[in-house]
């Protein structure tokens, strides 16, 4: 008990003192008793993704379906899951975003690009940003050094050809990169990843003895988890990205916050989900400050920020 | 970063030219800069299915009950849980159509017809649309030709038989059909199929050299799905089909659009969920140009049309 | 077609004709043209159950802990999220039904009762109603007939003995009753049993060529299913047993209609769980017409009335 | 049927002789017809848990990801999730106890401390009570008596070294304490555990013949439970222990009442969850006589309490 007691003199002491730390004082080895913010004076920035792999998901691939196809079986239905990803939901996300003229960033499988150039093209066409995103559904953290780096360069090549658009910016297949990715991405010229949910604004961290960008994804504003995987319906999901933005442009008076939101075409492009968007997006353009960014622009400005936190 | 660079430049110039595309105009292999509508003037369709299953289920099939009975033992409260569809459910639904004025479509389990023909003959008397949905619960994606032929064969006699109506749309077992189901069904005399999720529009496509109507069926306002799959409450219910319409109704006036909904006998026919059903047909129909319409009606209006759809 | 356009043509003259039938006219074999009623004058009944099984419960019992206990060890926080049940849950609920007037029945597991017998002793002291629930948690339908007759009739023996009440009503674990528990109930005794969900109304059937009445369950409005197993938060529950009632509350000024809802010691006993069924019963309240009746009473009532449905 | 008659008389005399017992009065072997109350004069006592186990997890401990990595590989993308609570997370908490004024008992597992000792100290600076969670995340409760002798005591070590605080209560992981870990607890001097979920209020046990303190914990109030286990979204969270809290707030009127609520680093310190825990914190300072206590307080004063509840 002796410590205990030792503790609570010491608490008073400081209390009388004032010398409670603020914020973020003594965590995460960095001095935040200077309040950060955005280089272009943004008070709270929101990064959207809208992934597009839809058409290239091998056969029978994980869909809302029972997973108990017979060997040897194609599961028709599931493939009509995933093409409204192509045939209606990039679609009717576009002309969400236009409506609210917000750009985002579209993590596009090789694949899907290849077998619906159109679709990719008109991502680009009006406004967003193509990255990578590999060159079909495989997982990659297992593969060799040399595969790895092909599989990259792959689907970032698909991405090229079909749409004029050079990603910089890379997510993996359920974010599961594997060791070498960030080497290989930064070889081939990727500036960034957001394979990280390990903070709420992006940082900066040496691969190859250079200046990488970390462009923070969400698990907990993200279609494919909270509708899919968690079973929320689509108010649920309304909601619970409210109350992250609530809490994020409120500490973004003090620090710099970034707000990360993320769709699936053949999730997010649905009807209710894209109303659940507008009735979000219409919240949170009823705040000031709030500048919407594709991921790109994030990683350049964290770039070229000497006050971006660096690991 | 040169195509980067490039795409920058280029977009900047569609941006000032005004170049953007239209919504859809590139995507699905199409041309739909002319808006689409509704042969009839319907602003928005919307169209219920009430499927028909319970008494026709095997022993044991799936159900709120922990799926562990003991090998040879009849689950006798699942069975009872089944039996709600053809003792309330069914009647419940019937009265709330009535109700609302409103015509749907009930896909029929052969067998389920033949064990409870009075209610299956009440379906249709009251002015409902009976389908096809196989002569039993069994997978049909994995039978050979010709059994399969007689699977749906046998479904759409024991329909005929008992109800007077002659089926000519059809459902597989978890809309799993095999490759050779249209085949069939164009043989066999259908002239639409539900098995199918990518448009949120009927659509027509070539089987045996001939058309066939898709009447898209729906996931994410089926009972099955949400109430036991996703085990969604009934007012989660109510608000995610309600968010659907209200993004398909705005979507409408611009272009041809449907609203499936889908209850079954034992989900949909409690008093719970006809309530949330109340509630919801309430709110739908206090908008303008919204029709009811059977699947066959839907079927044959977009056979006839030269604007459908076409794949 | 020629059926087709034979109902059409059918269809169109029964519409002329006002020969569309009223609700449930054709189905389950019975006339209900003439509309029922509660003998009693009620216009809805409400049942409600508290299943008292705490304590009784075998070690490692299913619990919100994960099961995955290395063998030869006990679960120690699991034994004590089921002692919730007597130490706290039962309590508050009695409470809670004595604030609001309401007699609930409590189908109580033997080995509960005589851990905890004065848990069992005062619910029937506060005027509820002590029903048959098995010796123990075992599946009891895989029994041979005497081994059933005997586990049947401990568990009744017990609660005799313990409360001094006889119970009359009977509740199999999970409602899994087998192919004999219904005779060797009628042999001993038992005046009805709850494990059937067919119906929203009690009804009676010939066991043992004498009357037995069924007083249909719940797992629509059951905590253990709602809230352990579908994992709904507490104001879910409220809302969708709200729903129910607010259709058979509607439904029973044509009908005989009974709402059953069930609560379980631990889990319908928590503070949430109770706030919410309070703000239930208060809503109910607010209803004429409606009366709680333990099932015993419910039962009575049934056999003794004539037009009870039979099956 | 004559114990049944002999109940209804013996009933109604009841009813009419007034004699219903209150609440509690013939439960758990205790009289409570003196109503309890909290010996500082709180009405009701708010316990906050804010565990700090981030960074100390094994490698690919389980997180929202899919639980399928290839043997030989890390789960990159899951510690960065568990990365977020000592990034952010424990940082975002300890500005909403200042916001709220509000002290909280963090468990602290002992290689989360030693990884991150900055977090681990600010807790203990900012007022907040430090607390035994076992050295790493390793079952314990099948350890031999010495090995899980020296597992507490090195995670209490951990703490002591780091923070200059003495932890007096302690959490096993998953609340699965072994049969020795009382008795092991006692020895080491600490004087309270949690990993009992049985009652609503704090209670004495026996151990090694001396008195040891039970402050209850819970899963119903639990980020870990309602939003990883039950996948609640975080305005179903707010609401569920919004109701817990009315109804124990009702009850204090009457009895010792206490509600306990738990976060988790990576979980509670989320944006959307503070903003929940926010709302939560301001609805109950709202209401009079409400007094948030860290556990070593509760402990300390149940100890000393000749009315707590010994079991």
């Amino acid at each position: 008990m002796s410590s205990r007691r030792h503790f609570m003199k010491q608490s008073a002491v400081l209390g009388m003192a004032g010398l409670v730390q603020p914020f973020g004082s003594l965590a995460a080895g960095r001095d935040t008793s200077k309040q950060s913010s955005w280089a272009d004076g943004s008070r709270l920035v929101v990064s959207i993704s809208m992934q597009f792999e839809s058409g290239g998901q091998p056969d029978n691939a994980e869909s809302p379906f029972p997973n108990n196809m017979l060997p040897g079986f194609r599961d028709l239905p599931g493939a009509t899951w995933y093409a409204y990803g192509y045939k209606e939901g990039v679609q009717r996300m576009l002309d969400n975003w236009d409506r609210f003229d917000v750009k985002v960033t579209s993590h596009m499988v090789g694949s899907a690009v290849l077998k619906h150039p159109e679709v990719a093209k008109e991502i680009v066409q009006r406004g967003h940003e193509a990255a990578g995103h590999g060159m079909d559904w495989t997982t990659q953290y297992n593969l060799p050094y040399e595969q790895e780096k092909q599989f990259i360069a792959d689907g970032a090549d698909a991405i090229r050809k079909v749409t004029g658009f050079n990603p910089v910016g890379y997510n993996a297949n359920w974010l599961r990169r594997g060791e070498n990715t960030l080497k290989i991405l930064q070889e081939l010229g990727f500036t960034y990843h957001i394979d990280d949910l390990s903070r709420d604004e992006p940082f900066i961290i040496q691969v190859n003895n250079k200046d990488f960008a970390v462009v923070p994804y969400t698990l907990r504003c993200n279609d494919i988890l909270l509708i899919e995987g968690k079973h929320f319906s689509t108010d649920q999901f309304l909601k619970q990205v409210k109350m992250e933005f609530d809490q994020l442009y409120e500490e973004s008076a003090r620090r710099r916050r970034q707000l990360s939101i993320s769709f699936h075409d053949r999730i997010g492009g649905t009807p209710q989900m894209v109303k659940a968007t507008a009735e979000l997006l219409q919240y949170i353009q009823g705040h000031k400050g709030v500048s919407f960014k594709r991921k790109d622009e994030i990683a350049r400005m964290t770039l070229a920020d000497k006050t971006s936190i660096r690991e």
